[in-house]
Formats: structure tokens, C-alpha cells, sequence
């Protein structure tokens, strides 16, 4: 499928949410869903629905709506969840084993190849088929086993220098949770959580309502 | 200050990033920033930012461009960052742990009330100053405490129950990590948390770079 180039960074953000309910529908073994149902379940308007998806050509038929099963597909598609990732976790503190606990449970395109941590005390921990190493080793794991995603679980004081490790080492994707911004060379991906963010919205809207 | 109600959420989900930016500005100790410079930093255009501020007064003088702690202090007011929010972790386990740490270490106008999990094994376990308590007294605890907010790290399945309990006790914010969409009484805001959401957008960037 072609892809337009133009598509802006708010529109990429609104498709994992599009499939997300496309994928709740399947499950629930809805067939085909109009604009506007959509609209209801998801609160975009139907009009931003039909916009949006447009984006990528559209799958809508005049008249009969999207089949959700071809809609979720393709918007996977777009995502690049038509294959699988090889990821591994840096940093095995309480987020880090979160972390590796929601991918392993809910991500089925995300394979925990290896997980590192400088702790001592619980190198050689098994998680599912991986096991906890030391971080000297993460750099030719990485270019052994043709890594993509590093999820970085660091302290921030060493986020830069992990992230320049796992780049040099080949990785394309970096799925990062330390808070800091990092620099990194253009073929690689990022994607920063900042979980503050969320909470400071949160605050905004308490007070937003009590006004 | 005055609030225009007609805020998108949009510019809302930009007020923390500035808000960090402008908070590392004032650990470096400088003082004044032009709408231009702030973009560089930010990656917004100046445009943007310069439209973004105006919604709220605008706090730029022109020629003088922005003092940096005034603009931090103004947005973290918007944002309803001038109080304390009293907090339970609902849900103590990996996730639970990891918020329960991040928010204690960052997050200094959220004060971390109590902690309530069903498992046994974990009860009357000390976080700081709260220790893990049953759920069956959650509400009570609520009510007693004035709590505003819950982060809700439970299993899906437990989320709408916890939901209705904390909002029918009183909290007016729910920080929901569940992936379950609530249902909940108009007066209570939700923030939630799709991890899934990121993961899939970074996919996006990474095959968006190979092409």
C-alpha cells in the first residue's frame, strides 16, 4: 500500500487507538462498523474517522462502512505490526520488570530477546526464555541476535550512554522511559515516555471540572 | 488568572512539555527565553508556541521574549500544580511498585496516601510513610483521608469494580493504567495510560525511517 510521507505526527498517534477498538469489535465479533459508530465508541468525530483514514487511501465502502477486520488489519499494517520485533530491556529495576511483564502479556509482535541490568545480585534471573545479563555484554548481544528495540529502564544519569551503546550496536528503535532526551543519529527511532505528562493533564482536568 | 473553557485538549497535552523544558532551564539558571529558542529546544515552531501561550494571557513581553521562572510558575498553575494531591496506588505489584517509586521520587505535589493490593502476602508492607493495606478498606480510607486521586494498576478484569469504588468514596482523578476504558461519574477526570499506544507508534517511525 502506498504511504503518504505527509501524514502528521497527530494522526500517527490516533491509529493505535483505532485499533485498539477495531480489535475489541473483532473480539466481540462485530463484523462491520460505520463512521459514526465508530465515533461513538472511540469520541472522535466521524467526520476526523473518515479524515484521518483517508491518510492511508481509505477502506471505507459508501454505504456499508468499514469491515473491521480488513480496517484492523491495515491499520497494523501502517504500524509495521505485520512482523515481529526483537526487544531488549535495559535496566531490570520494578519498571523494567513491569515493563517486560506488559510486553510479554500483551505485545505478541515484541519478542524479549535479552534483558540487562549492572546489578549483581540478579544477573542470570530468568524471565520466560530470557535471562538477566551484565551490560558489557548488551552491545554484541544486540549485533549477535539482530536486535530492533531497546526499552531503556535506566537511572537518567545513564540514559545517554546506554542509548549510544545500544545505537552503535545496531538497534533502530528505542522505546524510552528515563526521562531524558536523547541524542541519537538519524536512522533511529524514538519514542520517550514521559510519564509526568499524563499526570500533569490529569491534574488539569480535576480542576478544569471543579470550576 | 482567567481560563478560556475552549482549550484544546491538544495545547492541554503540550503544557507539561514546556513545563519541563522551562524547569531544566531554571536548573541552568537562565532567566529569559525567546519564543524562537524555546522552539529549538522544544521542537515546536515559534508559532506554535507563541499561539499555545496566547490561550492563556500570553506571557511574553515583546522584544524580551519569556522570563523562564514566570512562564514555569504559570503553567504549572494551569495545570493545577500549585496544590498537593493526596494519592492511593491501587494494585501493588510490578507496575503498582514502579509508579509507587516514580511518583515518590518526581513527583513532589503528589503525596503517595496509601497503598491497597488483595494480596495477602504483601499486607502492612511500608512504602515511605504508607504501608499496603486490604482493598475492602479502600473506600473507607478514601473518605477518611480526602483522597483526590487513584492510580489504578490492577488487572482489567478488577478495573470498572475499583473504579466505581474509589470514585463512589470521593476521588475526583483516576490515572488509570488498567488499558480498561471506565465508565465513571462526570465529576471524576481519567488519564489513561496505553503503553501499547507508544510501542506501536515507535514500530510506525522505525519502518517510516527504513523506507
Amino acid at each position: 500500500m502506498g504511504k503518504d510521507k505527509q501524514i502528521s505526527a497527530a494522526v500517527i498517534r490516533r491509529l493505535p487507538r483505532y485499533r485498539r477498538y477495531l480489535h475489541e469489535l473483532l473480539k466481540k465479533g462485530v463484523e462491520k462498523i460505520s463512521s459514526k459508530d465508530l465515533s461513538h465508541l472511540i469520541g472522535y468525530t466521524a467526520s476526523q474517522i473518515r479524515q484521518d483514514l483517508n491518510n492511508f487511501g481509505g477502506f471505507g465502502q459508501q454505504g456499508y462502512g468499514y469491515s473491521v477486520q480488513n480496517l484492523h488489519e491495515e491499520i497494523g499494517n501502517i504500524l509495521g505490526l505485520n512482523r515481529v520485533y526483537k526487544i531488549v530491556i535495559v535496566g531490570y529495576g520494578r519498571l523494567g520488570q513491569a515493563m517486560a511483564a506488559y510486553i510479554a502479556k500483551n505485545e505478541k509482535n515484541f519478542h524479549i530477546a535479552g534483558i540487562f541490568d549492572v546489578k549483581q545480585s540478579i544477573q542470570n534471573v530468568e524471565f520466560q526464555n530470557a535471562v538477566v545479563l551484565t551490560c558489557g555484554s548488551l552491545a554484541g548481544f544486540i549485533e549477535k541476535e539482530g536486535v530492533d528495540i531497546a526499552v531503556m529502564c535506566v537511572p537518567p544519569e545513564k540514559a545517554q550512554l546506554v542509548a549510544d551503546t545500544v545505537a552503535g550496536a545496531g538497534v533502530k528503535g528505542i522505546w524510552n522511559f528515563t526521562a531524558v532526551d536523547l541524542e541519537l543519529p538519524e536512522n533511529v527511532a524514538v519514542e520517550n515516555v514521559h510519564m509526568s505528562d499524563s499526570l500533569h493533564a490529569l491534574a488539569y482536568y480535576m480542576q478544569d471540572m471543579e470550576q
